[in-house]
């Protein structure tokens, strides 16, 4: 009923002039989907999904699925703040043969209602009107500082149980993923960070939408595959070398230092680029970015 | 060099399918502009603007145009999270003959950078690239979270001296207006907050763009007319009463109050649809609200 396994928010390349990148990105699809991940989160954070046009989107989602990629494997970002907007993105994903969508809630007003959230949700979901729309909540309230509170979640999922069907818990706080573990079984409930991978499988969750599986996919693939198999010590020392991507770009602006992994992988220094208000990082931080980070082991 | 004057963010009313209602909007805004609004800053928060697409928004700037309203009355505006939306809203009100635009920084990714937020603002700038545009920067850190520090204005104005020729301060916070008094002269401060008034303006400051300019635009109007003419008691008990629509609606979500008052004044309960994620008043708050207004006092 869910999707299972590994998936990118995808990194967007970008040209000197700040459009998306088309041949770097499609590039870049191909060899996560060739290295382990079952699917891409296209447009997600890390992916500086909201620094782009719903137009700009739309084409990229028509190019990548032009190119061969098969929309199954799609799990685009589609919630912005105007319903009329993620309606749109969403129908259009949906359309091309997305298998889900990352739906952020409306994210501008703040202290918003659990009713108000409900509503918006619901419009889209209404609008959208499409029987093949499966929607993974998108909880990330670090960021969007509107989050998506269990009591939320339990009345979408009653008045939408084919459609709302998971979460993306960016929280970065396990006891609210544990909370939603144990209120929602069945439920989609994918990690946001792979340093709750281990817990999240054996709670019964369904994998990951990580920020590194841009850089470590084959780990993270070798991990999903084989933690069933590894006895507790085992499955907790292969955790821990998991978290070591993360804890060596602790400090550093999350989107520019996995850019920088990546031109320093690619040795293609055209991967630095991000679009404001992101930056890249200075000539100081890149040198102590990879001077913490073994790359050869970290690219596998 | 710069605006002067009563701003409404003006209210957007909306049809029962949640689409803009142009009429009443129409009616709305030359009701504002013949009861003391020197101007309209179209959506704005109290416009519920970020619940608005792109399109939606020029089409009612147009709409607006083509109705009479002179366009030089109006800054809409035109921040957005995307550079390419920000430009395209910014480029279509200079090019209608907005005086001015009020500008939001980009405001999903949270602690960016100075160098981000310039970075951003200056692509706008630099896209839209007409020697007519009129900036307003938008300073509303309790809903946007990202605000912009005075290092930011100094920088901006520096680069676009032409360009960059206000803020809007919603920060809640007079230390922070005083401070932008005291460091730029001449820039066009616009309170947030009409309790602010009378300081702003004794400061150097322009005047205010503030929600309650919605019901109370006569009454701001005549306050702003005749400070100078009041003695210092006279102009801080004028004062207290501008502040008292404010008051009342303390504890109340401020979108939704407002369209309650107006639905009120109107004898129009077709005012108080909101969009999601806002909702309408509850019964009781609607209750509690009205008895703790005067309206007959406050529409003046």
């Amino acid at each position: 009923m869910t999707l299972h396994g590994i998936f990118a928010p995808t990194l967007t390349p970008l040209l000197p002039d700040l459009r998306v990148d088309f041949d770097r990105l499609l590039a870049h699809c191909n060899w996560l989907l060739d290295n382990g991940c079952h699917g891409l989160a296209v447009f997600g954070t890390t992916s500086e999904a909201n620094s782009f046009s719903v137009a700009e989107r739309m084409d990229v989602l028509d190019g990548l699925v032009d190119a061969g990629i098969d929309p199954a494997v799609l799990v685009p970002g589609t919630g912005m703040c105007a319903i009329p907007d993620a309606v749109a993105l969403t129908a259009h994903a949906v359309r091309l043969g997305a298998s889900g969508v990352l739906m952020l809630p409306p994210f501008y007003y703040k202290g918003v209602s659990d009713d108000g959230l409900f509503a918006a949700y619901s419009e889209v979901i209404q609008r959208v009107g499409d029987s093949r729309l499966r929607v993974y909540l998108y909880h990330i309230p670090p960021i969007a500082q509107v989050g998506i509170p269990l009591k939320l979640i339990e009345r979408l999922v009653k008045a939408y149980p084919e459609t709302v069907v998971g979460i993306k818990d960016s929280s970065g706080d396990w006891a609210n993923q544990e909370a939603i573990l144990d209120a929602f079984p069945g439920f989609g409930t994918l990690t946001g960070s792979e340093k709750f991978l281990l817990e999240n499988l054996k709670r019964g969750g369904v994998g990951t939408i990580t920020a590194v599986a841009n850089v470590i996919p084959d780990r993270l693939r070798a991990f999903y595959d084989g933690w069933q198999n590894m006895d507790d010590a085992e499955a907790v020392a292969a955790q821990d070398k998991l978290n070591a991507t993360r804890i060596a770009m602790q400090g550093y602006p999350p989107v520019a230092a996995l850019k920088e992994m990546m031109a320093s992988m690619r040795q293609d220094p055209a991967w630095r680029t991000v679009r404001p208000p992101l930056t890249v990082l200075t000539e100081g931080q890149r040198v102590s970015l990879m001077a913490g980070l073994d790359l050869g082991k970290i690219a596998g």
